[in-house]
């Protein structure tokens, strides 16, 4: 069977950026995972003792935190440099860029609406930037009925997909005179999503590797199944079916921006040895 | 034969403003036509002594000229004041706004770019605000291409389709960090434009009533025939052809924003002699 990778995929400029920073941060920890990747986090754990701390009340005076790729809310970046903690910040540059949109357009009197998931602790930090009315969708259709006043600026979390941020601004466009669009969606993410629209449209079975709650993978497994009906997002090469193969001849792999290489590289032994090709 | 008025059609705020103006200064001239209405212009000429002039330099100190709904270039306006002419300004208040956008956010820095017919005056007018980069696209597919920075600011001229405005922005952002989008487009327009959308699915032929260069008038004439074949854009009931009507069951009639109820009376009577109805 033939197997290829998508042009673009796995870590990204930010995920990268936040790895090398906790290895130069040996015996501190992380508040929340650095990235959506339990493997990785694993490996920093056991190699640089980079623990992981879930609790905000761990922290201690002279206790060195860095802070996560997807940023955290901006009341919990105070609370950590009031007491005192040696805050090391591995946010995204992507991700403190909505940030900073959300707490200027609110300060300009701009309603804000983020097109993302309000559970997503990428999404609860940008809004915490916001000091006025804000409003989190996370599709097209929840524009619908929101009560937004004539001046609005949108932002969207970083993995989103291109094509529903248009609709939302369509649909923003139409009732108000003034609509700021920031298109806050990075490029990796752009880069990785055409990359596994293109190979998804070749493939007869599709594989996106990458953490069950990682955003950007599960953008990816979106597209890949629009292509490719045998789609599967899997976490590691433990989460492969040999049924999966049988009968296909040409196999697509992607991978999510916080997904290491040696992941991929297991999987794609992995599926060598199932399919023995 | 059924005959059935659009629910919305015809004089809009803009053009019933300019008309009053131009009622209330007798013996002045226009500089260009008020409206895109050839016999309601006339009509200003026999009734009220108004003229139209399409030569700047026809004006002297003294004289009274009428700014057209349209507006005029910038430059013009200012020659025309610098000569001492008395300028009253029968700018559609919902023109003079996109020149004001345009002024403001190329002194900010933006790109212009502006929806709609370089060759019509509004644009022209509203064109020579910019400072900066400004260009002007008639369609969605003159966006690719366009040399634009990273900020970009876009108005519509006041009587376009909010789709091809909505592609256009959806285009504009894929490509930008930010994209300011000032919908410009006038409520009078949409309301025009959904009630001929509305009645062209009910009719079996539309009469679309209007100058054959006003651009709102041509806009209503194509949303008329994606529903409803037999669509057809006059300017007054010298067009009608009666061989439109054979076989027909039920006619539709809208008309632009500058055309006056007197021309729509006018139609409907020969309509009606030319079907017996």
């Amino acid at each position: 069977m033939k197997i290829e990778l998508a042009e673009s995929y796995g870590f990204c400029f930010g995920v990268k950026r936040a790895i090398k920073i906790a290895e130069e941060n040996r015996n501190s920890a992380t508040y929340g995972p650095l990235i959506h990747n339990a493997n990785e986090i694993d490996r920093l754990k056991n190699d640089f003792n980079v623990a992981l701390s879930e609790n905000l009340d761990s922290f201690r005076a002279g206790d060195t935190a860095v802070i996560r790729t997807h940023g955290i809310p901006k009341q919990e970046l105070s609370t950590l440099n009031e007491r005192n903690v040696n805050v090391i910040d591995a946010t995204c540059p992507y991700v403190t860029k909505p940030q900073q949109i959300c707490e200027e357009m609110s300060a300009q009197g701009y309603d804000i609406v983020i097109f993302g998931d309000e559970s997503h602790p990428e999404i609860k930090g940008v809004k915490s930037y916001a000091i006025g009315n804000v409003f989190v969708v996370n599709s097209p259709s929840e524009i619908d009925g929101l009560n937004l006043r004539e001046k609005v600026a949108t932002v969207a979390q970083t993995t989103r997909k291109i094509e529903e941020y248009q609709q939302i601004v369509g649909k923003l466009m139409a009732d108000h005179k003034e609509v700021r669009v920031f298109n806050t969606i990075c490029n990796a993410t752009f880069d990785n999503q055409d990359a596994v629209r293109d190979l998804a449209q070749k493939a007869d079975v599709m594989i996106v590797i990458g953490g069950k709650n990682s955003s950007n993978t599960k953008q990816l497994h979106s597209i890949a199944k629009e292509y490719c009906q045998d789609s599967y997002h899997i976490e590691s090469q433990n989460d492969l079916q040999s049924e999966w193969f049988s009968e296909k001849e040409f196999c697509g792999i992607s991978a999510g921006a916080s997904t290491p290489d040696w992941i991929i590289d297991d999987v794609i032994s992995k599926i060598k040895s199932l399919t023995n090709s």
